[in-house]
């Protein structure tokens, strides 16, 4: 480097500040680890006692950032309020455990609902700016203002990329939302979800009429009830698209990929070349690295294409989350490349065009950074 | 719908909380405004003169997310600490005009350098987990655990799209990040950067020397001074491409891409199929549905290709940025297609392969969600 012409001159705050303080007396309270009166987190449980009646949330919880609905009880709720957990009033703290050393902060203006069933907790306030915003076990579930990204492509990469979907499974997803982008799809003829929980689904078509709005589709069959149970019933071969939009356990990442019994449950209820799209951990998570194993062992099981994308939810851990899909041995499935479009004349029941999905979309979703291909077992050239 | 099994049970805590609260006699202290003891804010002019001699830092001004070195005096500082900014000792809480309603706190390990220079603050603080952390004048810079995705995004969209860059000149960017980035490319000859201001280069360098690792390349002038006035002086068609990596008015979004004059300079310094890319507001912000009307502009002064582009980097607003990139009149450039790839082996002095940037990504980043398609001016089909 040649410097052609430069000055240097600036003061050191720091050190100035240091010189000052050594030069006082020490009378700062320490008041790290202090709790605000006024705050609440979720799940409530997790709140000390003596501050049970306060009216403005944060959460010491964790967010997983993937699955909005449950398929089984066990939400392991381990979590306690850490002396550095950030609770402001009138703020809602969401963190994560593949994101730590991070908080999230929602300004709220007003909670909506802060339900207990016998299976989890729920939580749903107006944010200043974010919409309406629903809060699951501590997990932040969707926000309105990005909600759509999600949906839609959790949706669209696995319904556009075979020819002529008719059967389509959703295990979770009892907001609603998912099923509303199913109903654009005109070949489908049969939409089962199986949610776990009802007031999942009161409490979305109440608060949120845009998302639960998909219940509106005459195709659709709701069945409450354990998804994984209710998958050991289906008759082999019966769906030619499942979509998992739940995790057992929402304080790890992609457990469901983890879980081989769970998913060859799903591969015995795909017809052959069919396809299940999964959340899986966004690119920037810690364990983001183990995805490559996580691939080999889809493969395994499906017999068929399995291939890692990727998109861009503000509100979710980093910014964004992954997806997998996969699909069963059969006729061949070339996921990045889309053979049943989607356009703005895909209306459904949600009565206008998709906001987020299109062809180029769906295709970039595929593509990689190169430390992100590499953890997935692609080659960077 | 219809639903063909269901049973509802839960309980609705806020109803419950409402009923204690009535039978209660209210005694909660409002404390809504209330300023911890022990929290500094980044620029420190912000901060209550009671307050300045607090050790661990929050910050009330906003983040601008683009540009990390600086082209101008005028940083206009108008915030002040708001009753509602989510202020928390021991973690640094960045906000953005474009994302209100929403903070991003990280957990502050160490304050390593804050100091102000005649034109800015900068303030550098070893993170709990995103490694060292950069603000200046409360914006924001970077963090080591993601900025290598600004970098290599904003350089090697830019100069893998024409044939051979020989001459590059970098306005801003005085930390060395994109120097390093450039360096990468063994067709270059010449690298000038223009960063207005010495501290900025100091402290990266003793601080970040993995990315002031740039200067180290002998192909490398510093000239320190204002990028404007420099530009002006340089003669018509003297570079391959330029790189602009800072804002005159960090408090506004893509502030540059509204400034005609500086604009018409940077066309003016480049030859006839030059390149130039800066960065841009992101597609989830606020006025970025007026990014037609900045794309027309951009391609009336420069006459040749004009694409926007955008990408992930979780520590900016909404978890990502975008970018500007425009050819001068001459020969054609197709930005979404590079011509001129790079891989693992162009080292340059970083010493190890490009970490983000591949040819697939890089066409990728090209291909936008329906919404923001519609908000650049194109059409969804």
């Amino acid at each position: 480097m040649e410097q052609v012409n430069g000055s240097s001159c600036y003061v050191d705050l720091l050190r100035k500040r240091v010189r000052v303080e050594e030069e006082e007396e020490e009378e700062e309270d320490d008041e790290k680890g202090g709790v605000d009166v006024g705050i609440m987190v979720s799940p409530s449980s997790l709140l000390p006692s003596t501050l049970r009646n306060g009216t403005i949330m944060s959460s010491n919880k964790f967010n997983y950032n993937g699955g909005k609905g449950s398929s089984k009880l066990s939400f392991a709720v381990s979590a306690t309020v850490a002396a550095s957990t950030p609770l402001v009033p009138h703020w809602y703290a969401d963190m994560h455990p593949a994101c730590p050393g991070e908080a999230r902060l929602y300004e709220v203006e007003k909670v909506l609902f802060h339900g207990r069933s016998k299976y989890q907790e729920l939580l749903v306030f107006e944010s200043k700016e974010h919409g309406k915003v629903a809060i699951l076990d501590g997990y932040i579930q969707l926000t309105e203002t990005d909600e759509f990204a999600y949906q839609e492509m959790l949706t669209h990469l696995n319904l556009c990329s075979i020819p002529n979907p008719r059967k389509v499974l959703l295990i979770g997803g009892g907001d609603g939302g998912i099923l509303r982008e199913v109903s654009r799809h005109t070949s489908v003829e049969q939409i089962d979800i199986i949610e776990l929980d009802q007031m999942i689904i009161d409490i979305y078509r109440k608060f949120f009429p845009d998302i639960a709005v998909g219940y509106e589709d005459p195709r659709v069959r709701v069945r409450i009830g354990d998804g994984v149970a209710f998958l050991k019933k289906v008759p082999q071969g019966t769906y030619d698209a499942i979509i998992v939009d739940a995790f057992a356990d929402m304080g790890k990442d992609a457990v469901e990929l983890n879980d081989e019994d769970l998913l060859l449950s799903i591969a015995d209820a795909l017809c052959p070349g069919g396809v299940v799209s999964t959340p899986a951990a966004g690119i920037w998570t810690k364990n983001f690295s183990n995805m490559a194993e996580c691939i080999e062992r889809c493969r395994r099981i499906f017999g068929g294409s399995v291939n890692y994308a990727w998109t861009t939810v503000p509100s979710y851990t980093h910014g964004g989350i992954g997806f997998m899909l996969c699909s069963k041995k059969g006729p061949e499935v070339d996921f990045k490349n889309p053979i049943n479009p989607l356009g703005p004349r895909n209306l459904g029941v949600a009565n206008r065009p998709p906001k987020f999905y299109n062809s180029e979309i769906h295709t970039a979703a595929f593509c990689l950074p190169s430390f992100a291909k590499k953890a997935t077992g692609s080659e960077v050239v």
